[in-house]
């Protein structure tokens, strides 16, 4: 199981708010069935190769059709074999 | 005042496992007094310039000091002039 | 066509220099037929979504048989629906 | 010495297109005195961490005066401590 980071921004929108673009992002995500977790710079899902990158896809796609003539993506994947973590055991691990 | 993302990844230390690493950052940051929010990936903060890259580099010298021979960090801001936002203002606006 | 630049970090590999798991990752690159050029902090390859998506799994995948027990990596997607540019394009577009 | 990634993504700015704004930066790094490697996703600078992050805010302070709204910008940072590396040596060292 993969966990990644997602940060999506739409580039010449003409408004440097770009929340509605995001939101529809997130209902995409949402409605994937993936665990999610929203950040300030981004959100975090957890689960297989295919479904995170087709899921990914999906958001491109819907956003290049609401008028996003260009988007600039940066994805993180920690892809850890050792052995299994969730996005919630990484937080408690850490937390000071 | 910006909005940043720090993801700081030890290479080379021999076990999969950086938590003990990322633990003390977050302590450094956490006495910084700048506001922050941990995520599953990296820590957002928020507050000026300075005092967040000079936190930076507060981590990768301790980090060093504990014996990280190599440090890749990912850094991303969020700089925004035409109003003040907040992580938390960020999260909501876009809160499905 | 997307321009995505990939960055593979292996974690906990006991070595701070990594390079015989980028060089690997590099002759699947170099093997999946994709334009591609190297730099000193990734690679960026140009392509369509899946072709570059499954390269980039065949990579984890190959360099975990090799041992990496845990991959951080670093995807950034430079996806322009208005028309279309080729790395060289950005490049040249943008030289002082 | 570092070496560090830097890619700035102006927001908001009403054309997808947004190369005026990154000759200006590439103009500011060049001017600097930082060595530094155009590639197809951002540039790679190397040099000392205050030199670098001061030129980094140079850039967003001319690029806002500009009338970029906002930026995202994205940072990678190679802080490597056992050895001296160049931008150089890191593509030589893994090329195929």
């Amino acid at each position: 199981m993969l966990i990644v980071e997602i940060s999506v921004v739409p580039v010449g929108t003409g408004d440097p708010s770009v929340s509605k673009y995001i939101r529809t992002a997130l209902e995409i995500i949402k409605s994937s069935g993936l665990n999610y977790s929203i950040n300030p710079m981004g959100t975090c899902v957890e689960g297989e190769w295919d479904e995170i990158f087709s899921t990914l896809k999906k958001i491109h796609d819907r956003l290049a059709a609401m008028g996003c003539q260009r988007l600039v993506t940066t994805i993180k994947i920690d892809d850890r074999r050792d052995r299994n973590q969730t996005m919630q055991d990484k937080v408690s691990r850490v937390s000071p």
